[in-house]
């Protein structure tokens, strides 16, 4: 058990859409990332997934509408329901989900990681 | 689905002690919560249970040592491992734990709440 700072594990992020894992409790993984551009549709069938945003602004596109958040702002993306994150200024995000969810979702392409740990 | 402002939340919290839930995802609850004095010594079987300090500082005794929280860190304290939140000045924390999850653990008394949302 120790102290995270998310400041420090941020600063030792330079890839933006390379979520890492800072945590684990229960099932699921606490990960920090960095957003920038847009992502790709996708869906995660079994996995609700929580979007905290640390620093910056993330617009998360649903199919029929966006969520838009600031810094302090959170969301939740419910199962089986597609979204693409989009980011035109850099977003630092907090993101909280199973550790079986696949960043991409149903998507598997190049964008498709194996989070590590930092 | 929608974006949800934590100090906006925070603010319509009044009593310390009283975390209120502000999201549900997968099996867990995430809540919000302002800390003051010292808790109770306490454990929780069966879950693990996320401190992450939004403003203020917060310690969180061990049996053995102390953690030691400031603005922007989290720690996750495993089940089972006793441990008592102290803020000699308010702390304000978001927790993230199961929802079977009980604010006192194995420690029923006049502590104990059944959490609301806001």
């Amino acid at each position: 058990m120790q102290t995270i700072n998310l400041a420090e594990k941020l600063a030792m992020i330079d890839q933006p859409w390379q979520p890492k894992i800072i945590a684990e409790l229960n099932d699921s993984y606490v990960k920090l990332a960095k957003l920038k551009g847009e992502f790709i549709w996708h869906q995660h069938q079994n996995e609700d997934e929580l979007f905290l945003v640390i620093k910056g602004t993330l617009t998360i596109r649903l199919r029929d509408r966006n969520v838009l958040l600031h810094e302090g702002e959170l969301a939740v993306i419910p199962k089986g329901v597609e979204h693409c994150p989009d980011a035109p200024q850099e977003a630092q995000v907090l993101l909280l989900e199973p550790k079986t969810t696949v960043n991409t979702g149903d998507q598997q392409n190049s964008l498709t990681i194996q989070p590590e740990w930092i």
